[in-house]
């Protein structure tokens, strides 16, 4: 198959395919889309689908990656694997809440996600690796005095992401609210909230 | 219609009908859901059912309705109604952890309603209500001085509640935690988190 002309190929440019994707997925459920409402939505034929993914599950896996992608992203950064474990924790918090904001769709879908086919039974097993490895820099954290200790960890680590997680249920682009002005509320709930009661905390270090 | 012997009517409980609806609407997602599959998931005939309620959006209303109204009650309760603001506060965020945890399907339910139908757009008002009423605890805590100033009391309330809904997603029934050590949990984080500096706060009071 030729490459289409650059004319041609703006609509079916796979991000944009991908923008439609994930807003049909989200409107419709997963289950309840079908490639053709995707197609229709799009603007485009379901072969033109076909010239950039296989599957209606392709199309979800690339569109949840994006989200996933940008988090695992922000664990790997430096500042999320040096130093002291209260600092990495602010970290991993702060920027997790602007990737979340960053992309709405995307993270909205991810946490839809339920299992009922092998690529949603794939994103679910990387949405709990993320899970754990998130958890471990909770755990340091307090194995360092740096959180309190009478909530579990990895208790916390549901509850703070808990909180950072349903900004994709309620936020809407274009608000009162600032992406920033959100990310800023939700991290200083969440290190006041986790704070040692004399500790060396990652909310008194810097706040 | 005669009422049914006791021994039939037990299946036909309007109480045990509604746990299956919320479970299959909750499985399949509502606008998935047929009452012939409710029916069949209930071991009883679409006839049965009619006997109880007059449609699927009766089953719906019905099914949130449990969880509305456990948490209207709170509202209504006097600790929530009187005293300082910032016990007000405390009341209102333990009881409503244990009222979502008391009410997991019904709270999941209701947090997945989209507004698709005549029904949903009502529960949809009812819910703005209900937070409109959580967030005044909020505002009049932040007037009063008990909560931190420098994050707005109606974001807070986003973020607090989002923090305790997300515990419908995660928690499951006879896992490891207690369903006591999660409501206080989420309400040792959201207190502390949300403490004003040197006030008078919620946290600090009875902590």
């Amino acid at each position: 198959m030729g490459r289409p002309s650059a004319k041609e190929r703006k609509p079916y440019n796979l991000d944009a395919l991908l923008d439609v994707a994930v807003r049909v997925f989200l409107e419709r459920g997963y289950d309840g889309s079908s490639l053709d409402q995707v197609a229709r939505a799009a603007g485009i034929t379901k072969a033109s689908i076909y010239y950039h993914v296989r599957s209606k599950e392709e199309l979800l896996l690339r569109g949840v990656s994006r989200a996933f992608d940008a988090l695992y992203a922000v664990l790997g950064e430096p500042e999320a694997k040096n130093g002291p474990a209260s600092d990495r924790l602010r970290y991993v918090i702060r920027r997790a809440a602007e990737v979340i904001i960053g992309n709405l769709p995307e993270a909205a879908l991810l946490l839809r996600v339920r299992g009922n086919t092998q690529v949603e039974r794939r994103i679910l097993e990387r949405r709990r690796e993320l899970d754990h490895m998130v958890s471990e820099v909770f755990v340091n954290a307090q194995n360092e005095g740096a959180i309190r200790a009478d909530i579990d960890a990895r208790l916390a680590t549901r509850l703070v992401f808990g909180m950072l997680n349903s900004i994709t249920e309620w936020y809407r682009l274009g608000g009162a609210m600032s992406a920033t002005a959100i990310a800023d509320a939700a991290m200083k709930i969440a290190l006041q909230g986790l704070a040692a009661p004399n500790g060396n905390s990652a909310e008194k270090r810097h706040g």
